[in-house]
């Protein structure tokens, strides 16, 4: 997963199939205000409790943003053809919950329960998925809407090893009860998105087995 | 703040001061990738209580990329100039933890301090804030930091009705603990973002009161 090289920025394309930027102009109480935003689909993210094992079941995987930020952050934000070495790509390797967006025309539990199986491996049915909550995943220029679910899984569910569907490279990843309490209560330096650590506080005041 | 008007989508102007787009194009185990991502600013957010009144204290405001989006999922994503009655703002009126961007070269404590005093009027010292936890706010296009604190105000420590600077319009809400948990609990169809539920958790998991 951190083989990553030959990294370069240009300009967005007119024609991205993964952002569309636009301008939203309106009038609040007498003041023309701009505000410049992007079209993105909603999505879903999955708690996933493995009754088994007795761990909490995550994903890691590249992420491309937290790369550039990161970069950033040390000062080298205009460098064309990232020198890799210095900065090391496992810098952008996150640990988040299973999730996916919504690009189907499918109940939100059905693309879950799709997101389980392609991600983790897991093959459980739409019933088994409870939903969390919901929430304005960016308020500042997306406006889309996460809905977070939870499922507790076993291993006799497992029917794949997971990683991904098409040229996704994605790896599942188990961890213990103590080692994400100690995360969300030190406020370890996770590389994760808010969901993460919410999923995780969630789970931990409301699903926690007792030991 | 609910007196929205006038509301028009544009193309995204190349001067934007708002986003800038750009392409990443990168090789992950010999496979050629792009991502489309977004620059942005990293940001804190604040969990304020008030001790005085034994409530937290959050901002509200009107964010136009959820009105966008609540717009879109009533089907109407390609009008221009919206029908505001058909589609009230209250819709795109979101609850949130105090926040802002970090836009000045200052310790992420001095700029929670400031927001504190500008978004919702009390004035503290920064060794009264504490804090939380870090995580990336945007992990698909913009993988800025967002940093969490927490601090403690009495109504002594305040000094003005808050609201914002400039052109902002901000208003300041306190929710007592019931009605807190109750949002968290059930999920509540809060229009919040993810750090607004993992703030709020994580409050009433480390720091609520005794009653």
């Amino acid at each position: 997963m951190e083989n990553i090289s030959n990294i370069r920025y240009g300009a967005l394309p007119s024609n991205s199939p993964y952002i569309k930027p636009f301008r939203m102009r309106y009038v609040q109480d007498g003041i023309t205000k701009d505000a410049d935003l992007l079209k993105v689909h909603d999505s879903v993210c999955i708690i996933i409790y493995n009754r088994t094992t007795k761990k909490l079941i995550f994903v890691r995987q590249f992420r491309p943003a937290v790369y550039y930020a990161a970069v950033s952050e040390n000062g080298s934000e205009t460098d064309d053809n990232v020198n890799s070495t210095k900065y090391p790509p496992k810098l952008a390797i996150t640990l988040e919950l299973c999730a996916g967006i919504v690009d189907k025309d499918l109940p939100l539990k059905e693309i879950a329960r799709e997101e389980i199986l392609e991600e983790c491996g897991f093959n459980i049915s739409s019933d088994r998925i409870e939903e969390v909550m919901t929430y304005r995943s960016g308020v500042d220029t997306t406006g889309a809407t996460q809905t977070m679910f939870y499922c507790e899984v076993t291993d006799d569910d497992r029917v794949t090893a997971g990683g991904g569907i098409d040229d996704e490279i994605i790896e599942v990843i188990e961890l213990p009860m103590d080692e994400v309490e100690h995360m969300v209560k030190t406020g370890a330096n996770v590389v994760s998105p808010p969901s993460f650590l919410l999923g995780v506080l969630w789970f931990l005041s409301n699903k926690k087995p007792q030991q």
